[in-house]
């Protein structure tokens, strides 16, 4: 099959990307590289097309092939959406506007990466499933809810067929620090600091809680999203349904490093969710998805990788 | 108070602007001309400030008054949306973000109109109320909501202060027909078509439904969100919960204006709403608001309106 991967450079993309080449099909990956890194496909890049441009400004006319699928992972990060939610909106409505126009002339289905914080924090002990109530926080919440309209009325009116998948906390290889862009990814950043020494900044009282997947398991979401004949926008959480602390995971990569750490707690997150745990019974139902790495296995991965590669 | 009121040149903007001077108020009225008519404020142009820019561009810097409140009316035709869906995230969702950053540098409480076609269609033969369940049809009703969301993420993050309001479908005096932004509303439509003798198109069977709201009511609502202290982005429909079908709407034209049509059915237009009824309980009971014009008397003011200035 022939496909298109938004963000194909960045973090989950990469992976995706990689993945898609290995399993035979032709790969297209559109990155601007503004969190993406061009290092991320080396091992594939000779195997894929590459365009750089920004997702909103991406036009039928770009490309010669007629794709079959596109994954729309591109965005503007979370972390920076308060302070510039104008680029929010380029990069997350307008872009979703742009692929699902691509997807109208080629005839494409799309699997669209939403967003999971959409839900706000819960205040039971429950898990949130797709029925939960929004209760965007951010610009960039808002901006993933209403991509997730645009998918339904393209849907409605032009018959584009889409799945909309909402990833829990994704961390793993490849994810970076990105400071200029206030993106500082929870496993990532404790990795880092706790690797190289570094002060660690817990944000308040850190036991506010993360539904952490491993990234290899989010891909396999997306993927079981794009195969499935769910064409309607309908929505699946990509999870695993269990929570871990911020100090539970700080807790983890001191024991699999074996360093300890400087701590400091700061103020809380203004926004910040205080809870996350997600029920994926959906997607495993419909979509035959279902997570098998742990958190500690995972974050054992991400730790011996940042010993060959820096991560940020 | 000093206030502005951005689309403060178009058709309900204007109204307002002239009722807000009226009314002792210091007014600075911002559009860019795209469907608002310089000649709307010719009465009352030397009494208030006026500035032509894209609302999306209004930065606190252009402005030498520190404003209370702002009345936010800009706004890209629901009519064109689906034909230009980039253009109405830029003035819809950018829009609402530049006016709520100067809200947020001024103090200043925001009333903002947002849309009630946000409802899609009802099947049953009840009102809709605030409490509906949302199921926009375009990307401006996507937009619209969105924006609803940046009003309650701004008010909770920053404390801006904010009121909805979802009009029905406004009529009067002063609304154009404009062909280039495909913004063909219904009564002025009719008015002029019949008043030139020009053929009526009507989309379907005409039996579909609006709920229809004249200008100066709706201009009353908006002022009664604006006067209220309800501040944390909460919505109200402005409505007069009368059901009146296009062909009524034509007939009652014919009626007045004492001229018999040509009239031409057309296809149905994709996402058009069929049924319009709206519950205005809650903004009758927390703002104060009821309407106090009739659709037989609207239509008559705006059918003697047409003979001394073309609808378009």
């Amino acid at each position: 099959m022939k496909y298109l991967v938004t963000g194909g450079y960045g973090f989950v993309g990469s992976h995706l990307v990689e993945r898609l080449v290995r399993d035979g099909h032709e790969v297209t990956a559109l990155d601007n590289l503004s969190n993406g890194q061009h290092v991320n496909l080396d091992a594939v890049r000779r195997d894929i097309t590459s365009y750089l441009s920004n997702v909103e400004q991406i036009q039928s006319a770009f490309f010669n092939t007629k794709f079959d699928g596109i994954f729309h992972l591109a965005t503007a990060p979370r972390s920076s959406s308060l302070k510039d939610p104008m680029r929010d909106i380029e990069t997350n409505c307008k872009g979703m506007i742009a692929v699902l126009e691509l997807a109208k002339v080629h005839g494409a289905k799309v699997a669209f990466t939403s967003n999971s914080g959409i839900y706000g924090s819960v205040s039971n002990n429950g898990s949130i499933n797709e029925n939960s109530i929004n209760d965007p926080t951010t610009p960039y919440d808002a901006d993933k809810f209403v991509s997730e309209y645009y998918c339904k009325i393209y849907h409605n009116m032009y018959g584009v067929r889409s799945t909309i998948v909402r990833f829990a906390t994704v961390y793993g290889e490849r994810q970076v620090v990105n400071e200029k862009l206030n993106w500082r990814p929870l496993v990532a950043t404790f990795v880092k600091n706790v690797v190289n020494g570094e002060e660690v900044v817990v944000n308040g009282d850190g036991e506010q809680t993360r539904d952490l997947i491993y990234v290899a398991d989010a891909v396999h979401g997306v993927l079981k999203a794009m195969n499935s004949d769910v064409d309607n926008a309908d929505v699946f959480l990509i999870s695993t349904n269990v929570e871990t602390s911020v100090n539970k995971v700080l807790q983890h990569v001191q024991n699999i490093a074996a360093l300890k750490a400087k701590v400091r707690h700061s103020e809380p997150l203004k926004g910040d969710i205080r809870k996350m745990k997600y029920d994926y019974s959906k997607a495993k139902h419909r979509l035959g998805f279902e997570p098998t790495h742990s958190v500690y296995e995972g974050i054992k991965r991400l730790v011996e990788y940042a010993a060959k590669r820096p991560l940020g």
